[in-house]
């Protein structure tokens, strides 16, 4: 598989077909892993790099889970073929601007990717859509077994899996939730979320990571331990925590109705309203409308099978997937113009929102 | 002529097929006038103010231009009646206000208006929809005359007709025009506008007259001088600047399709998206959303027979006009939501603007 190819498929968040879940979006787990007797990524010199590089991607790329995916080395992808993959949430920021002798392996369904030499000298991620983590913990548990059978990772008796940095030592899991909360945002409840979830050991990140704002009321809630805990025990313990907020959002969205059905009945018209006829919308503006329709389709103000487009949309809305589609290089004002473009056709086919089965 | 049928009649403003222009929304001019040999309104007593009222509606009621009208004293209406005159630009707040002994004609037709006893003994009005000052300086002069043969006007040789204020001596004229000037706003050019228009000895109001804002774009620029001059030197110098006035707004709204076409497709797509979906619209949001499709229609966005349903919607979203159609008393919540479903209802019959030709 090329990489125009991979970029022209639906991704596992693009496929209109995947399921898809009222308030999590998008399940994913990473696990870090190290070459033994190789130094780490920061340590390691050009060429001991591009060895590292060169073995991993070998034994990842021979997985029967890689099978027909593309095996590239960072540095032959233009900036906006990476632009596109950290839009999908395939690839890090940090491995965007990483020099040489970095590296990719992209399942061929996009639900599966390792990372080579980004901080650690592999990050194995599997994501799915919805809230499925016994599904991803299999995958990504498979993933690991079959790749330690070729690669022999550091790892003390003591610590488990060794990792560049001390955050990621033992399991090096990242277990997390891309969670949709507009009624936490709308009801100014989510610094009260956040303050509760980070009591419990999680962190809460915006759309694209740390340091990320959460636009579209999009959040990404993980676990921060990573040792002392097996697995199992971490992903249970987030599970847990991930409900609760989940019957919070809930909670939220049904005192939003009965307190002022109006007041969100604007939101989501007014939302729907300025897709359908807007000509200039930044990434921002656009990720907050779409939220607002994702939580119209969840109140039954739309037809359910609107919520893969929405779903689709949070991704070819960002700047990468649009330029990609207008085939260019465009400046920011230019990119809020074919945004809208496409928004306004998405949405020009649309029925009107209808708020009668809602407002009971 | 009851006042519930008058409110229920089509307005000369209201009336679908009253002839409109681009940016003239209205015409108006009123004369000041005083019987001679009687107390000023400020300064009559009750018995005095009751026989002026009696002796001036009478002769007003029996003009021909009134027949059928309505004739009615202030105090026989209720706060929504008062509120829907002023909402028509019928009568003035200030009379709203006023104590007992004050009247009202009104021509069959809602053009022609006697206010009595309000700061003068009569204000006569009359107003057109579009640009029509001839027009309507024909018809006021009439109704002037028809009047001092039944009447004894306060008058001096030296000074011309006497009023209650100094500013309103001589001619007692003013004439105003009621303009739509969006593309001066959205270009920031409204403060030198008003500027340049008040060293020519005009004033520059809001939609309601002195005071009020100038929500929708709409100001109302009149006289200042109603001495020294004749009443047709008076309109010809008023007709000059408006004249002027229009063309710097079409200029303003040449530069803005030229210089940023996507900048004010967006926001005339918008204000369409939100008056046809929103659920909470106050009355200023509502006429600055309304004054954005009046300049799409200009622009040919909307098609031309749409103008009429906003100059009626302009006066009909009013909070006077929201309760009358609701049949009850609302408070600005309540009217909020009314208005928005009357704004929805509307909207959802027009087709999805064509912004094609405007683009050219």
């Amino acid at each position: 598989m090329k990489i125009n190819e991979l970029i022209d498929s639906p991704s596992e968040l693009t496929d209109t077909a995947a399921s898809k879940s009222a308030v999590v979006l998008m399940t994913r787990i990473r696990l870090a892993r190290n070459l033994a007797a190789q130094p780490f990524p920061g340590w390691a010199r050009e060429a001991q790099k591009k060895e590292i590089r060169d073995q991993c991607m070998q034994a990842v790329a021979a997985l029967p889970q890689m099978k027909r995916g593309l095996a590239i080395p960072v540095e032959s992808l233009d900036e906006l073929q990476k632009q596109i993959l950290v839009e999908r949430h395939l690839i890090s920021r940090e491995l965007c601007h990483a020099k040489s002798g970095s590296g990719i392996v992209i399942s061929k369904d996009q639900s599966c990717v390792v990372m080579v030499n980004e901080e650690d000298h592999l990050r194995i991620q599997v994501l799915r859509a919805g809230f499925q983590f016994k599904k991803v913990w299999n995958t990504i548990n498979a993933l690991d077994s079959d790749l330690e059978e070729h690669l022999d990772f550091a790892f003390s008796p003591n610590l488990g899996y060794l990792s560049a940095c001390p955050t990621n030592l033992g399991t090096g899991i990242r277990a997390s939730a891309m969670m949709h909360l507009p009624a936490l945002v709308i009801s100014s409840q989510m610094e009260k979320v956040v303050r509760a979830v980070n009591q419990l050991g999680m962190a809460v990140r915006g759309l694209f990571g740390e340091g990320s704002d959460a636009s579209g009321s999009i959040f990404q809630i993980s676990n921060q331990t990573t040792l002392g805990e097996s697995e199992e025990e971490i992903i249970k313990h987030l599970h847990g925590v991930l409900n609760t907020i989940i019957e919070q959002e809930l909670n939220a969205r049904e005192k939003l109705i009965e307190t002022d059905p109006n007041k969100l009945f604007d939101k989501i018209g007014r939302a729907f309203g300025i897709l359908q006829n807007g000509h200039l919308l930044n990434s921002g503006e656009a990720m907050n409308l779409l939220s607002l329709i994702r939580l119209g389709i969840d109140f039954g103000v739309f037809a359910d099978t609107q919520r893969a487009v929405v779903d689709r949309l949070f991704i070819e809305c960002q700047p990468g997937h649009v330029q990609h589609a207008a085939k260019g290089s465009f400046d920011p004002n230019q990119r809020d113009v074919l945004r809208a473009s496409r928004l306004r056709s998405e949405f020009a086919k649309l029925p009107p929102p209808d708020f009668t089965s809602a407002a009971k």
